[in-house]
């Protein structure tokens, strides 16, 4: 069994493994009787030291994740992406030598330049939202007695939107967080690097998403020529996020007037009276799959068509569109708890066979720390 | 005993308790025989729920935090700042309610509007450095064979300054990450949104502090105006950071031509070459005391001196100045490992009586997230 490691973990006992992000870990079951709840005893793929280690540091990679060397040359035999990359480090790609850093990389590797332009669909996640911080009470937090919104933390956004039936409805539709606008912001210019060319941008009506593609499309410079398209359908399985009540999102007409560029004349596939509480996980899978099939008929330009929704979105669109059946609901929830801030999953159309691919993004991962609160009167004075 | 919630906890089982970030927790040390190393069981002081928490989710609090309303009232009756601030939730200081939220916003309440304009020391510590996120082999991963940088995440920056003695030397003076720019950058917007006057601004050696101050006085928009003092006293205590050799730092003229906004005309009050490796605590507390002694003496404007330094420059630096002596060597490892990134200590002078007091500083906390790598295959291809 083979683990990957999701944070840096500084060895606190002789005994234990130092592991960066990214390391791989081997892990042999047979060995793991004697240890303590949450530990496990594994051998580091980049050091081949052994030790224990957290298993919440970690997830379940695949073996064939650690096939290092057979990937990078899949990589460069097969140039076939539709967006340019400056500074590529090519070397490495064909370089001999196999540092210690190379297992870091699998999910790094950029795309080759190619100049044939196909379709694209890249999927996104949104960015931090304000209650994956501070929880479900965090409009308490910044509300005074008498609902006047303030900052309580520099994380929480300057300013709410208006809305015109009260601040209490941001409670089931929360707005992203400052460092989430950040992580939207700098996915945007990203992608601006890579020159990837987008032409379509669709939404989730979820604030945090339509506030990520506001960002994302601002770091792209395209927020005057990209309209937002909400489409109601990419909301998310309403049984995880609205078990009694669909929320009641911010209308188009409201987020054209806090400066959100909507398309206004854009009717969605699905209207936002079809979205019901609590439904199957069948009911939300073929909504899914239907969404995605529209959104591609009705996208024909060439160049990129980005999707903002949410974790789940990243395998309930992309799974139908490379012709693959919908996970088990057990494994969907497992595989999506996993699925950061702006994590992205991409597809492109293979042109010849009318079919789809998955396919390198054009972005690396962004991996940041967290930042906790602390109290200065304990830093000077007490003890 | 009473603990408080550095992370917001979900429980995964019937009989966790759920903390927010900031709650405050008891815990009776009688109750914890029968506990898993790494949990306790306590009760929270939000809810009133009680259950199990992961131990680590926590620092200890002083008893006395828990004592909100007397702390307000304090607050209220002693205006006394020399910032001003906008949007002050004041009904909510003087209210008789005291809502479930009011313990979170102990270490957030802002400082009251007060005309007069004192001296006042604002110590605080650099953003998030790369090293933090990647480990210590975060070069390696973002060099080529040719010893060309690439950006292997979007977390790393988009290119790094130049410096005559070559790349490497970044190993052990690492910069920010993007996401500490962004750190720095809202602290600096949240000190101009307070209208806090700042006239001097010093800062340690380490590029990670020089990049932090460059950023807060772009968010402050004096970086045209403000010129960056650079103060080999300030750095680190060598025992924790150059155990056998002071880092090549950046010099003055490599800062200027990398558009860092240097006062290249300021002579430091220590040499680089008097920093000696793995110096005693007592020298390195001797240092400290020296060096904030003879920055106060140098800026005689009202308004404020901002420092840039490391962890423990918020108490190695607030302690002399207010008459403190020294933390002991272990408490001092303590409290410093629990700063986060731009964290802040303030201090302002009692004119009457020419000493120094503690006081609220003129910003709010800043809590985010962490942001995880995955890979976008286990996503949508494997189990």
């Amino acid at each position: 069994q083979t683990l990957r490691a999701l944070f840096q973990y500084k060895p606190q006992n002789i005994d234990e493994l130092m592991i960066n992000t990214g390391d791989f870990i081997y892990v042999d079951p047979s060995q793991q009787s004697s240890v303590c709840e949450g530990w496990v005893i594994g051998t580091s793929h980049r050091t081949g030291c052994r030790g224990f280690l957290p298993e919440n540091y970690t997830e379940r990679a695949s073996e064939s994740d650690t096939w290092v060397k057979h990937r990078e040359y899949v990589l460069t035999t097969t140039p076939r992406f539709l967006t340019r990359t400056k500074n590529e480090p090519n070397e490495k790609l064909n370089g001999e030598v196999l540092s210690s850093s190379m297992s870091r990389s699998l999910t790094n590797i950029l795309p080759q330049q190619n100049s044939t332009l196909q379709r694209g669909v890249l999927v996104m996640r949104h960015g931090e939202r304000v209650d994956q911080v501070f929880g479900k009470s965090w409009l308490q937090q910044c509300l005074t007695a008498e609902g006047k919104y303030y900052r309580a933390d520099l994380n929480f956004p300057s300013t709410l939107p208006k809305r015109k039936d009260g601040v209490s409805h941001f409670e089931y539709d929360p707005p992203l967080s400052c460092c989430g606008v950040f992580q939207s912001r700098l996915i945007g210019e990203a992608l601006l690097d890579h020159e990837v060319t987008v032409n379509y941008i669709y939404s989730s009506p979820a604030l945090r998403c339509i506030q990520t593609a506001q960002h994302v499309l601002q770091g792209l410079k395209l927020d005057n020529k990209v309209k937002i398209r909400v489409e109601p359908g990419l909301f998310e399985w309403t049984k995880w996020e609205a078990s009694r009540v669909i929320p009641n999102f911010m209308t188009v007409t409201e987020l054209a007037e806090a400066s959100y560029k909507i398309d206004t004349s854009y009717r969605g596939n699905f209207s936002l009276s079809s979205l019901v509480p609590s439904e199957s996980y069948e009911e939300y899978v073929s909504r899914s799959s239907a969404v995605i099939k529209q959104i591609i008929t009705s996208c024909s330009s060439k160049g990129v068509i980005l999707i903002v929704g949410h974790g789940s979105s990243l395998t309930s669109l992309t799974r139908p569109l490379i012709g693959l059946p919908a996970r088990d609901s057990s494994d969907f929830a497992q595989v999506v708890r996993k699925i950061p801030s702006l994590g992205v999953c991409f597809c492109e159309e293979v042109k010849e066979e009318s079919k789809w691919q998955v396919a390198n993004p054009p972005v690396t991962t962004l991996t940041h720390g967290a930042n906790a609160a602390f109290n200065w009167r304990n830093v000077i004075v007490e003890h």
